[in-house]
């Protein structure tokens, strides 16, 4: 068994090569730039993890980490378009750096390519980790798409927010170590088990960004906190805060929200601390983290196995940066 | 031995259908409705005319045509986006009638239904299939980068057009070909004809296009000609025009270019008729579609077989709308 670390490398050392030809720089450089930026690969690893789980890595499961890291890398170029963000990982996005077209449709070879990487694979495998792939990225398109009507809303509700983190964010986790179990020829319980895992840590995960983006330490957060406070985004926490706030509480939530005072974000996280917002969320996630766990401890292999997927749990949902 | 009007109508029949949930409409119903402008559905039949040469259509043929439909209505969407278009087809655009981020998204779910469609193939067939068409998505993608950064030039060449188009048009039309010759049992010879007769077919098409947009008949073309020479748009005949004008001429033309006078396109116009690039452009096609013919012709299945892909050739280089 191989830990987080030891994947992280190995992946990174593979997937750290040219992806595209020299033939047309104007359209695949843009595409290497944005691989090159990095990140932190989880998806690929909880592939291999999820592999590894039940069989030494396959060359299969490489091929099928390239494919949802590729796939990864495809949505984030799209989002941040869609977003209109300016940077990603604290350097230019692909559209302001070259153009939006270029941008679009470096996204577009890019999940070109991430097929490319499936369709290697053992033909005998290929059905079953193309339907489950392809659901995943319909899927995450369908949290993107939920992303952006909310933020055109003046009101989501808990449901309605977790939905769509589910979609945009868990599934593709989930996947990821799924699709790993298929090729580690692992049967549908566990299958069905290491979903689950994966879904229920996307939440947790994504209740730590949103809880860093509000509570976390600068010195390690490695930027000043209250971005999505300044922006009005709809995150975990401003969604329970509406719910929680008393009516006098609310109206100064909805007056700096509109007005965007210089001391907005000391503002909105006094109410944030009134309402206590930041114990409700660091509840939320262990509760979420611990359904992960309990379905790692109910999948059906023996215990010391697990114990790199323990790790990248508790590193993913603890991280403070 | 199906003729084109009967496959496209058996195609539209099918492909006329609800291709995406209702779960989410924000996002579905845009890609619905840029599904049900319709279209000459030429790529589909291809496929499915390139498996009859050889053998029954079978089941497999219609999910690789749905995904060959699917994936050029992926192209056009994004397309769309990236050339700022207002109409396709004589109704509004995706992102005109929704919004570029709505369009952006309908586009990458249009992929993946393509990509959905051809995973329900039989195992065995998929990575040779895949292969082809994973390239040539790839190469579609290139096209449209070329036709972008080509607008950007002053002057662009025959043969660098050429490569463009080859890469925007032509290769969809022959992989589209042989991905039904390959699930018809075709051997690699009859395929690699099959591919080149597609591949000049779209040439001869592209050339039929460019030309009817200048020297089409308006009641027969649907719209007023000019549209390109309006917009400056390098096509076969533009590029072929400042290869053998005078430099009185070339003067000229590039005024009228700069200046955008109210009798542009009369005055444009002129000056073609003058350097005779409507007999030249007319000529070129009638070569490129006599290389295709030859490729059919060179395919070794009894000729009766071959009638529907002439007469489809026929049509598609002769129509004048």
């Amino acid at each position: 068994m191989h830990s987080f670390e030891t994947l992280a490398a190995q992946f990174a050392e593979k997937f750290n090569t040219q992806h595209f030809p020299d033939t047309l720089p104007s359209l695949y450089q843009p595409a290497e730039y944005f691989l090159s930026i990095g990140g932190k690969r989880v998806r690929p690893v909880l592939c291999l993890m999820g592999n590894e789980l039940f069989d030494t890595i396959k060359p299969d499961a490489w091929h099928v980490a390239h494919a949802v890291e590729l796939f990864h890398n495809f949505t984030l170029i799209h989002d941040d378009i869609m977003d209109k963000a300016p940077l990603r990982r604290g350097v230019q996005t692909v559209h302001v750096k070259y153009s939006e077209p270029t941008a679009l449709l470096a996204g577009d070879v890019m999940i070109v390519a991430a097929y490319e990487y499936l369709s290697r694979i053992n033909p005998m495998m290929l059905p079953k980790v193309m339907s489950l792939f392809n659901k995943t990225a319909r899927e995450v398109c369908e949290g993107q798409q939920l992303d952006m009507d909310f933020e055109e809303r003046t009101t989501v509700t808990f449901d309605e927010y977790m939905h769509m983190v589910t979609l945009k964010t868990s599934v593709l986790l989930a996947a990821s170590l799924q699709l790993g179990a298929i090729l580690g020829g692992s049967g549908g319980d566990n299958q069905n088990h290491l979903y689950a895992f994966g879904k229920n840590l996307g939440i947790a995960f994504q209740l730590q960004d949103d809880y860093l983006d509000a509570f976390g330490d600068p010195a390690k957060f490695g930027k000043q906190p209250g971005g999505d406070i300044m922006a009005n985004k709809k995150t975990f926490l401003t969604i329970q805060v509406l719910e929680k706030a008393s009516e006098v509480q609310k109206k100064e939530l909805l007056r700096l929200m509109k007005d965007n005072p210089p001391d907005k974000v000391p503002a909105v996280m006094q109410i944030f601390t009134e309402c206590k917002v930041d114990t409700w969320a660091r509840n939320l996630k262990d509760k979420y983290l611990n359904m992960a766990l309990q379905h790692l401890e109910d999948t059906a292999v023996i215990s010391s196995r697990k114990k790199p997927l323990q790790e990248l749990a508790l590193f993913l949902v603890q991280r403070e940066y």
